[in-house]
């Protein structure tokens, strides 16, 4: 439980198996206290929340986290708000705000941004996301709601369905899933494959993997059905864009051919890669994947932040 | 005083005159912690401010009133830096960030929007601005504003200037008003008054009203003198706007033939409805009507947010 | 102990010597506050941040400063998200705020904001940069900074590097100076030298001052590197600009010809006025100093703000 006192959150190859599972156990006592009562556990600490792209979920989840906690955040929720605007680079203003803070959240568009940051900062830096590779606390998250809702994580069959490629949250996930012992199903268009490191990476482990490029024929099997966004900018012809969207989209009618306890799950915003009426199937999970992310961040800070006594009373007084 | 537990705050609509009266009470109650010292009433809850669109008064003095009764707020004040940049819906934010938080208060341009967030959200939402037709809670204060400065409001003969066919606070004050015994003159551009359904509703309610053109005729009854705004991209004819415009101007010079304890007040921001020589005027009461603004969204947060006991409590002590 | 108790913080013009110490002396005691614990001192109590332009420092370090005295934080950080956007002037924001909240922090463009601000608000207003002239509280930190690294004052040499005629932070750094018996030296090119009205001020005040064109001639001797941007708007001609900015870098070797005790200040953001390498130079100070300006913040506030009993109790049990 002490194993990330004091410590950064940057890549989720920094996780063993272990370290996942005292996360999720921290994330299930904070369940008793995410709606509306709270705890002091982090009282007088401050957070900094370095928002330099737009979010909604990531940011005002650990923010909301922190006050659940009993602690303080201070921020910017975009570039032109700071004195990024005047030229500052990214490292002045990490070793600016660090003075100002317990820890520091960070989302940036460079990859490898909570790396430096995290090299820099005398605090514990979290990354929120950074570049197109790595949104460790999202993996986190998307694993602890398969956990909660299924039970267990082991020995199921999990596909993720869209853009394999660019999405940064898929990155992630598949090495975070890599600790566990799943069956992996990849279902995207040809182009949109995983990149060589991350599949390379699958097999030195022995995860058994596949890839699909129809959804329905894989569908029937599946555990969990994880949907990224396919972006339109990736495709040199828009017209094939249209194409290929069409068939990765989750409807309620394809759902229909699902496992009747399978679990649906996004990372969100969606646009329009799952319809609105899924959004009623007993299986769409996306929604409470968000409440989860917060017990989870919750867990997570407390981890990070929490005086050691107070995390060890904490935790026996729960069991 | 349990009327609004758990409620959401839509429309002015589902306020009859008695539960107007519990929020005013409780307003009262909350002057004495208005100022610099505070509550624990709400210690723990967390407040999610949505704002879709650009406010100082009624997000500041919602995030105002939450901090004074001891609770905390996340939220954006702005689409831009929120998931719906990334073309995320409304009805994705408010199912994602009911759970970061006990209750939601939200101003977007489009109509309805409050009335939807309230439908999906398991947590109240509070309508601070939807559209342009609604924004409750800025009725309430108004009403307040003038039952403290003059000691009631039955009987007193309100006067209200300006745009009443577009100005998004005159349709919910003229509702909440319309549950009290109360003289309305509506002093507008003939092509600016009220809209046709608002009318027949105050017929139907059998409230005496009057139009007027020029203030002059009526200013000398008038008690209460609630001024709005004359937007004009409104007008067809920017020389027409000009002509109109000065007419409905509250003059120093005007207001010497006003009564000497009638009360001048505006939902601000002013333009240049009120000059600014008016300001010195003791009538003039449009910034206090902010402070007693703030005071009646502690009332309303206490009475939606807080715990039972403690609200007894309080009330009962306050007496 | 007393002196700031409900004062605004205008100008550094306000501020004797005393005055001075008093905050260095709160500032110090906070020391012992400003990571990580806190206190309850402004328990209750709201700091509203009206930032008209972006900050990154001094906006996120008075929020941590009030967040680490127990109190609460409102505010906008951008002119686009207040009801400024919809014409409203200065005053009026003001007249509203100042009901929501104990304590204004202001920064505007325009001259003479602050004091405006001041005069028209019932709750302490204290200047966070107002046009090209004034920021009191940057001087307050800056000099603290030199205190608390080289244990005193008086009697140091100054040197301030770079645009002395339209930084914002140089005057009133200057004028702070001038209360103390220092030497001054100042390096800039010519046409970017203090402005008369602050010359002249120092010489009545009987402080000795120089200027130097050429920074080698001059660092063996200085206590205090203080840099400042020289902006390249402020050149007609942009060759001149390029020959001239690249004189006035502190560069690593330019620093070895500098004392082994000298301290480099910068009230950051620095664009490329000191070069990187001189980062890890142990003369290095200007990212201490943020923290400084917290702790100096802290002690600020706390004379503003605090019951004079808790500051009395917390005063004389950290002696």
């Amino acid at each position: 439980m002490f194993n990330l006192h004091g410590k950064d959150v940057v890549s989720i190859l920094d996780f063993n198996r272990e370290l996942i599972e005292d996360v999720f156990n921290a994330a299930y006592i904070m369940e008793k206290y995410a709606r509306g009562v709270g705890l002091n556990l982090l009282k007088g600490k401050i957070m900094a929340t370095l928002f330099f792209e737009p979010s909604t979920r990531t940011r005002l989840s650990f923010e909301s986290a922190m006050y659940r906690l009993g602690g303080s955040v201070i921020g910017f929720t975009s570039a032109e708000a700071s004195s990024v605007a005047k030229g500052e680079t990214l490292s002045d203003t990490i070793k600016t705000v660090e003075n100002y803070c317990d820890c520091i959240v960070l989302r940036h568009p460079a990859e490898g941004a909570a790396k430096l940051a995290a090299e820099l900062a005398n605090v514990p830096v979290i990354n929120a996301g950074s570049g197109a590779q790595e949104h460790p606390t999202q993996a986190l998250l998307d694993i602890y709601t398969i956990k909660r809702e299924l039970g267990r994580v082991d020995g199921l069959e999990i596909g993720i369905v869209g853009d394999l490629k660019y999405g940064r949250t898929v990155h992630s996930l598949v090495y975070a899933l890599s600790l566990f012992n799943v069956n992996l199903s990849f279902v995207s268009p040809p182009g949109l494959r995983l990149r060589d490191e991350i599949e390379e990476d699958l097999r030195r482990k022995g995860i058994e993997f596949k890839y699909y490029e129809d959804i329905e024929k894989i569908i029937p099997n599946l555990d969990v059905i994880y949907v990224v966004r396919i972006q339109k900018e990736r495709f040199p012809d828009p017209a094939e864009y249209l194409r290929v969207k069409g068939s990765y989209k989750i409807t309620s009618s394809l759902i229909s051919k699902a496992k009747s306890n399978c679990i649906i799950l996004h990372p969100l915003p969606r646009v329009d890669e799952i319809s609105l009426d899924v959004d009623s199937r007993p299986q769409a999970k996306y929604f409470i994947q968000t409440y989860y992310g917060l017990c989870m961040r919750m867990g997570l800070l407390s981890m990070i932040l929490a005086n050691k006594e107070d995390l060890k009373q904490l935790f026996y007084s729960s069991k």
